[in-house]
């Protein structure tokens, strides 16, 4: 706390200072928290993972696009409390991610990641506003909506050509079973997905951000994903997309939110979000089949969609939870 | 009201009885019914269609989903008004008969029944708080929700194998075009397929459940299917379809909730649910066409969507039949 | 303010007039005008266009559809205020155009355009009744979602045929690069397209229209159009449907929306109109790659689901335009 106020002192004197302390926070809530530190963190994972793959692409199109979407925000609206908490950043920072991940790199490129990250404050803002009532969060839904509608743009514009394969996808040679010796850097690779980046490197700099923040929420996470490549095995899944981590990186958000964000902590709890961590990684598979003959990747929406009903379920006194609200 | 009185006081002293009460209402509010003896007679009609198919394993799902539907929601929610009418039950109830007809048998597969069973109430709490502030019904789009998850999904995951065909789409040779003599086998089989069946015994049997408990939707359901049909037949969509009741189950839906159940009966009304039900066919034709690349059924979407739009159009003083609110 | 009243007072003694001067409004609703004068020329550049394309039954579908979509309007509903500003009518105008421009002409084509009308207000009432709490308008999403569903649905029922290619599309010769000499004919068309229209010289009809309602409307439908254009041209759109105006009818719809109708003019609510405009080039390019495989028109969605957004995000004080309610 106090170390906390001694950092915002600095940033109240130095402009500059300020302005990195709400980019870092933009990275940290990617995963729900609000931590420059955490964000320092997050971002030194995607650096490692993009220059792993050889892409340095992401690291920067994340970095660009979370600095452009601060700015945005900041010209755009006249209350500063949620920008201030990073919560107008994570969006941008994950298209930013995410179009130099599936697009191929030239100057409408760039352009567009820029255009992309306006574009995820103005959804952020509307999404927001459209859930106001239910009092549930966005979370990565302008993301999505955002990056999708880049992506299926890229069939019908020439300037921005759709990449064969995404830079960060790893090409192990697919076996027909995953191997068991696999499971713990699957485990981490789905952590480090969350961003995009497919290294277990990366995913164990993540859990270090995580827990600098919270332990809770770290633990939920590296859990999550466990858990998720586990049933993904168990059920059958491919073992490519199990190893790269694409079965568990839904799962490890809706671990955070439903265990260490948005419910109080307790054996409900803990039950409430196992039950939305197996009901992820279904939608996870579903989603799979349902965005085949789009082409276009399903990125966090299996995790929306759960959360948002396991969030919308439980609300009033009603409810699953309702002693521990 | 007597006899039900002491019904309700045997339920009352013996807790087996309670539990089977709850899981017969289940089953009936599937056609907005609160109703044991309705209940009784679907299961009958569920049994004699899966036997005719040689597919027990649609009404043991039935039974386990509405069961294990029945016990989730007694144990997540304090509240047990809605429980005690079933209103926790019938989307349950109709992921059970879905699961066996659309997957191969396997004990993935009554895993996966269980699971979805217990989703079906969360997803069920989850849409009634989302529409509450419309003061419109979840209907069964919660069912389907969770059932497209489901089948979705198979196809990622080798555990859960998709049938080549549903088990309970009779084979009928198909001709060019529908024979008159067809028209009422295909109505009674309509009224069957609200629960995946496809047997005019079947369908008899759930019109006799409707009327135990109300004439008038009873009559609606007739009428509904029978219209359906009809119009089928004469805008020429496919005899196979047809006569297997695929054009009608959703009209089925759409005419008792519209004319029997949400709206008082008079003239207005019956022009209203009349409109609703020939968009319901049409409705069906755009979903046939919708779903065809992702290979699944349609399910009573249809049925959702058009109520929901009908019943949202009824909602103020003006509206269609604000003289018969 | 003199003349508008003549024209009342003469509607209120010929009932026939009345219903005149509602359809009219009806046609000018499409671009959010409330002017009988603007209808008139509406449907005089409909006229035109359809019969350089020699495809009248576009003109008269619409006709018949506004005519339908009045009556049932003035049946339905006991509130008059919406109808007598042809808020009813504009969404029945529109399917009325569509229909006859993707389906082959048949008797059934009439009943289903006379049916489609209908829905379109019971859609229309539904849409506004959902959306009432946000405080945004149905815009032509009633339009877009009843003729998917005629569409969808002609794929299943013989006696709705799709017709190999839309009347109105016009049958330039493909170039690999758009001609800058193309620019303002396109721009043009883009305006027509709004209507399904391909026809400069309805362009221009439709243009005066606005200008004798809205000088600001004119000149928003215009930019818009010129800049969805050109953004198309940069970022290397077809050629054949950057000519035929399929990148701008949306476009002219957001720039009207954002920049003419719900703000107030200003420097500010010039910078988030063109947003508004580039964004919806953007989507319509997603929805042309998202519509593909179901083989049907994008129609107005990318203007409505823009819209939409934009209204959202600019509804409260902390929004991009707060400064000027």
């Amino acid at each position: 706390m106090e170390k906390k106020t001694r950092w915002l002192t600095y940033c109240d004197r130095v402009p500059v200072l300020s302005w990195l302390d709400w980019v870092l926070r933009g990275f940290s809530q990617v995963m729900f928290q609000n931590n420059p530190l955490t964000g320092l963190l997050f971002f030194a994972a995607i650096v490692v993972s993009a220059w792993q793959a050889n892409a340095p692409q992401v690291a920067w199109g994340c970095l660009l696009a979370t600095l452009v979407a601060t700015l945005s925000a900041r010209l755009l609206l006249k209350d500063r409390t949620a920008l201030t908490r990073g919560m107008l950043g994570y969006n941008g920072c994950l298209v930013g991610a995410a179009l130099p991940a599936f697009l191929a790199p030239s100057a409408w490129l760039w352009l567009c990641i820029i255009f992309s990250a306006l574009m995820s404050v103005i959804v952020t803002v509307g999404v927001n506003r459209l859930l106001k009532q239910w009092q549930i969060a966005a979370l990565t839904a302008p993301f999505v909506f955002t990056t999708w509608t880049v992506l299926l743009a890229s069939h019908s514009f020439l300037r921005l050509a759709p990449l064969p394969q995404p830079v960060l996808v790893s090409v192990t040679p697919p076996d027909m079973l995953p191997q068991l010796s696999h499971i713990i850097p699957a485990t981490l690779d789905g952590v480090s997905q969350v961003f995009l980046c497919n290294s277990p490197a990366g995913g164990i700099l993540m859990l270090l951000g995580l827990a600098v923040s919270s332990r809770l929420a770290m633990m939920m996470a590296l859990a999550g994903s466990l858990i998720a490549v586990l049933i993904a095995m168990l059920a059958g899944a491919g073992s490519q997309p199990i190893e790269s981590g694409m079965y568990a990186f839904s799962p490890v958000l809706t671990a955070i939110a439903l265990g260490a964000v948005f419910n109080r902590l307790g054996i409900k709890t803990l039950c409430y979000t196992l039950t939305g961590v197996v009901f992820t990684v279904l939608m996870q598979g579903a989603f799979n089949t349902l965005l085949k003959p789009l082409d276009i990747p399903t990125l966090t929406m299996p995790f929306v969609i759960v959360s948002w009903l396991f969030l919308l379920a439980n609300q009033n006194e009603n409810s699953p939870l309702s002693s521990a609200p």
